[in-house]
């Protein structure tokens, strides 16, 4: 055991180098990885990751929906492991980080307790949750919520993909149906490094996002019927024109967003037109709207006000507004001494950092529900994923992975 | 010859039967008409108007490009006929009334001039303009923009449909490619009887509308490039939302066709955005832009103003607007004769009636370049068209041809 404990730092060209020979398993042309859940691609990276475990020493186990978690021993196994992770499967243009960062950096945190001797007092537990995307198999961070408990084992393992496969027969195919049930595996708490997925810390120029919450959501399916009638043959008060209502609509939730910012956020980013034409009025057309805060009050009465607004439109105009409520999350708010443990780390190791909220769903805001849990994000160029083009820098990811190394540190304990 | 010329009326009883004895050619389920041109129900109603014609005592010719010309002698056949009628052909999904009203119509007034046996000075030709509805092949009004030289007969023989087959081949096939040059049949001047297809008529309970204008036209593609973030995880200050974008420029194109009004309209009727999800900002969009007036000069200033708006809107949201412009068709300013003798010709047989534009292009619109041109609306139900609800009254359809009737009368005179 080192008795420098407090200078240690991963290997930041050995993590660099694991995200890079990985992201081989479902290379893309343009430089991205396409690794859907469960398939041959995932079947590889998961037989890579399972080796790279062993090989640190770890104990592999795999859950029947196939989530592995790779435990490394503390001093007290009696006591329940710190879980450290996130997932390897990717969007269909995915990218080399989302997910990847977190779960090769939890490997690179273990193999660093190694190669410096140090024996934590709690066990440490490396997660790859199975299906965080979401692109084959819906719902997206599906193992995490089965978990948490909000689904049933069975339940889950009768969702078909598009071309009508389960994920019980996906996970037979590539052998990673585990015999023990989800949950079996005890943790005690999980920390989740991820790339920010938005562009705050760059714009910010702040290396480490401290994640304190995680927005609370609620998606409508929206419809406007207004009456398509000749572009040119229709005076302008004489229309109702589904187009310019919805142009109110959009511009509204982003009044109202703003309104209850800082956090609060609003989008309008599907519309389909009914039998759309240059020379006729929309009539009708349908939208969705994604409304986020991470304060469940403020999601209330932003929602409660874009209501209102929306009835107020619809009236002027003399169109009918339906708004179908189809999904609400509430927020996350991450376990306050895990994130003071995550600042607490960052501070130590002289990182530029900011409190951010996720606005993007984790697994870690799933597992929030049902033990304590926090996140650590550092920026990707552009704030941008779920494209080929995702990227961040290698000193970047090894800041995340060292904040996680500290972090973990700090909460399975030095064995003495 | 009768002596009570003035009194005379059409038979309304057998125009509206012809109306709804042709609409079986192509009937839709839904009370509609689907009658491509140049199909085999465009066809079959060719051979219904063309037998009908004959036995009206007319002479029919069929040019290049199908067009049909039933001419009923006037006494000095030295004169240039009287044209009047309009198209038989419909939309895909087409009413019982657009077009086919002013083509049954012109045959009708035919026919009760016969019947009262009264000659008129100048001949009558009734036309039935091939393909104006543009829905199988482009240019829509193809034949009359030949007839006025906008484009050239070779051109347009080998425009082709979405199967291939050209022009020249549907004619062949339909035995309607006739041998005289388009533009032989010289006419003196050109009346259409139409459907208003927008509300004003039925919101101010006008019977008959006169045409005084044609809206000029201005048609462009859009293209906005703003940048898709995620939905959750992008503040709303750092967005750069092309929706957003576009939702401002649809309320401006209103705000700026109102400013202009009352006969300025313009409309954004299509809106794709690229890879649309409802939890990604809109980042790249395409939209179509359709601006109206019936005066040149106001047409400029419409354009102009937006250009202006569209130019500081997408500095301020910093996104790119792309504005490329693909038709411009200058205002059509009907005859002022003809369209006095419209105006007395309604006054005299007691019609309510007002000054209108034509918001919609018709064959007269291209017509009246080359010649003296007018229109004639009737109100249909909700200002409804190309749409298998398209409605209109017996008593609207029959007052439009008795005005039809006697407009043509004072032009081309009651032989002495």
């Amino acid at each position: 055991m080192t008795t420098n404990v407090s200078n240690l730092q991963i290997d930041a060209e050995q993590l660099w180098n694991d995200i890079h020979d990985t992201a081989q398993f479902g290379a893309t042309a343009k430089g991205g990885v396409k690794r859907l859940t469960l398939t041959a691609e995932d079947e590889q990276v998961r037989d890579w990751f399972r080796a790279a475990c062993t090989a640190a020493g770890c104990e592999v186990h795999v859950d029947t929906l196939g989530t592995i978690y790779a435990i490394r021993p503390g001093r007290d196994m009696t006591l329940e492991p710190i879980g450290i992770g996130s997932h390897l499967d990717t969007q269909p243009t995915g990218g080399k980080y989302d997910g990847i960062l977190g779960t090769l950096a939890a490997l690179e945190v273990v193999r660093t307790l190694n190669r410096a001797e140090i024996e934590t007092e709690r066990p440490i537990c490396i997660v790859n949750w199975t299906n965080e995307e979401g692109s084959r198999f819906a719902p997206a961070m599906m193992a995490s919520a089965v978990y948490a408990g909000d689904f049933t084992t069975e339940d889950i393992l009768e969702r078909r993909d598009a071309d009508g496969v389960s994920v019980g027969d996906a996970l037979d195919a590539i052998g990673y149906r585990g015999s023990e049930p989800v949950g079996q595996i005890r943790l005690n708490s999980f920390v989740e490094l991820h790339i920010e997925q938005g562009p705050i810390l760059e714009a910010e120029n702040k290396t480490i996002g401290v994640v304190d919450h995680g927005q609370g959501i609620i998606w409508y399916d929206g419809k406007i019927t207004g009456f398509a009638s000749h572009a040119g043959a229709t005076p302008m008060p004489l229309r109702r024109d589904a187009l310019a209502a919805l142009s109110e609509v959009v511009l509204k939730v982003e009044e109202l967003a703003l309104a209850h910012g800082p956090h609060a956020v609003g989008t309008i980013g599907e519309v389909t037109i009914a039998n759309p034409s240059r020379n006729v009025i929309a009539g009708d057309l349908a939208f969705t709207m994604d409304l986020r805060s991470p304060d469940s009050a403020t999601l209330d009465a932003l929602d409660r006000e874009l209501g209102a607004a929306v009835a107020a439109i619809a009236a002027r105009r003399r169109v009918d507004i339906a708004l179908e409520r189809v999904w609400r999350k509430e927020p996350t708010h991450f376990n306050a001494a895990l994130v003071d443990a995550v600042e607490q780390a960052t501070g130590r190791l002289g990182y530029s950092h900011r409190r951010v909220t996720s606005g993007a769903g984790h697994d870690a805001c799933n597992l929030s529900a049902v033990m304590p849990a926090a996140m650590i994000f550092v920026p990707c160029k552009d704030g941008v994923s779920h494209n080929e083009l995702e990227d961040a820098t290698q000193a970047d990811c090894a800041a995340g992975a060292n904040v996680l190394l500290h972090t973990v540190i700090s909460l399975a304990g030095v064995a003495k």
